[in-house]
């Protein structure tokens, strides 16, 4: 059942970790009434926006890289010098694979028992545009419930680093030891929007490779121009499960939150409104789609377009007629 | 003076070099009644379109990297090999910087004389999508007219290199030979949609620092996915001005155009389909922004969701409401 906004918001607020599951679940959910509880909680929550002193990070790595390791390691590791944190998952293609997020997450236990941190094992789901809204809301319920670093976890898979850099303050790609063509599995833009880039699995056979990769990708990066204004990205090298190197990415990540102290506020706003225009474009987009005098027609003016029997113009300004000027 | 659209797609198709300026320039209006002749035009090329054994090279590089002058030396060569070459310009900034880049093509001039070249200073300014569009449209035109290879320059700025990917089939990335820290001009995202990098100036005091230039270039590559499939990148270096290593940089294009043949079609025909959806966005955008119960609440809303008091979802939600079902 759907719970009043006003008291769903104040138990969030209180950090009733079953409340904020619940909201999560609901900012999540593609359901038409579950859209309007979760938007009346959100105008609740925005109503009293929690502090600016929060850091969101954007943890992206291929399958395989090692990222619950990571995260759990390095969550353990800021709980221990007193942060409360959140863990958060985007995964696009949870609907294909199956949930793969939802095995890796249960793994993260020690983290999960925590007092001090909250873990979202996965999202419920949906399409990809839903999951990444569901996401950006989720990180603003888990400050408002008092947390003060929210870590989202992506599988850097096309569009979903590309989300991740609109809602996090620091995006950490995390690369797997390897040796030149392995590498090319990183999908194109994942680098360049990178913050920092940490090579994992500094350990046993694998900890040279970690650390020419590390080496590789600091050259790469002065390659490429500073995703964060401000801040010039690096590239260093851990070992989750032997816990070493965790205090150079957290010095790092500090290091970061202080070299963007006084542009993150503006850069959240730019966020916030990208963030409108999306899902302005997405709604409109949904809108036409739906008509019915554009979606009888969309097909084969598409396939027209294609074949190249007509300008892509002629075919755009048909649609917009149809569907803005009822046009047949 | 807008002339009757089945005699300039005749004249076009036979060659006619001044009927191709021409078109080129109207398909570059924004002018309601040249928009409208210029499709009228490309729907009648379109009904008959060129053979598709041609190559469509994007150009990109920043500013000062020598773009004319290889593209001079590089147009040269092509011909000497028996092409027909054309040469265009993307320019989004063309407004702001004054025309930098006509300044820079009106030195192409012994490519421009060329019986076997057509070369086209820059757009005629005007919104960047428009400019996009306009040198989209250059393309075909320049097909209809025979020539089997067109190079779109670009400035690599942003958004271009990526409208260069959209209407090109193969990117060429040039790069100013450097050591580390000028690296950092190079926008986001333009290594990774390149296919073919190439330092230039490998002359004089700057020979060596070239050649380094493009094995940091090749380094990079390594880590990136391939930016069309079947196709892995490459770095070259060459000379413009002393006419050295355009061979190799020819045949790593012919090298390109076999590996790419047989997805050459598909990869056209998504490229034509994005650029409908992309002007469906930009048209449906325009139409919203020009209604009056948009414009008068735009402004408001999207300072309260920069300010975090109204949740993005919501405002986008009121505005397609205002748009679509006139709700005020």
């Amino acid at each position: 059942g759907v719970t009043d906004p006003a008291a769903a918001a104040r138990a969030v607020r209180a950090g009733d970790r079953r409340a904020l599951a619940r909201a999560v679940t609901l900012v999540e959910s593609a359901r038409a009434d579950h859209r309007e509880a979760a938007e009346a909680l959100l105008a609740e929550l925005a109503a009293a926006p929690a502090g600016a002193d929060t850091l969101r990070i954007a943890v992206s790595g291929a399958p395989g890289v090692g990222k619950s390791t990571f995260v759990e390691a390095f969550g353990l590791h800021l709980l221990e010098r007193g942060r409360r944190l959140a863990v958060l998952a985007i995964d696009p293609s949870s609907a294909r694979s199956g949930g793969a997020v939802l095995g890796d997450k249960t793994r993260m236990a020690e983290l999960a028992r925590a007092e001090a941190a909250f873990v979202r094992p996965s999202p419920s789901g949906g399409a990809s545009g839903g999951v990444a809204r569901g996401a950006r809301d989720a990180v603003l319920l888990c400050e408002a419930a008092g947390f003060d670093t929210v870590i989202v976890e992506t599988v850097g898979a096309g569009q979903s680093e590309i989300a991740a850099r609109d809602l996090a303050d620091m995006v950490v790609l995390l690369v797997a030891p390897g040796g030149g063509d392995e590498l090319q599995g990183i999908k194109r833009g994942v680098v360049e929007v990178a913050d920092l880039v940490v090579a994992t699995k500094e350990d046993g056979a694998f900890a040279d490779r970690a650390r020419r990769t590390c080496a590789d990708y600091a050259a790469a990066l002065r390659l490429m121009r500073p995703a964060t204004p401000g801040w010039t990205p690096r590239a260093l090298s851990c070992s989750a499960l032997e816990r070493r190197g965790l205090d150079a990415v957290r010095e790092a990540v500090e290091a970061f939150a202080a070299a963007t102290a006084e542009t993150a506020a503006a850069r959240r706003a730019e966020q916030a409104v990208a963030w409108m225009r999306a899902e302005l474009r997405a709604a409109l987009e949904q809108r036409l789609r739906a008509a019915p005098a554009v979606s009888a027609r969309l097909e084969s003016l598409e396939r027209r377009v294609a074949s190249g029997a007509l300008p892509p113009a002629a075919a755009a300004r048909a649609l917009v007629a149809a569907f803005l000027d009822g046009a047949g």
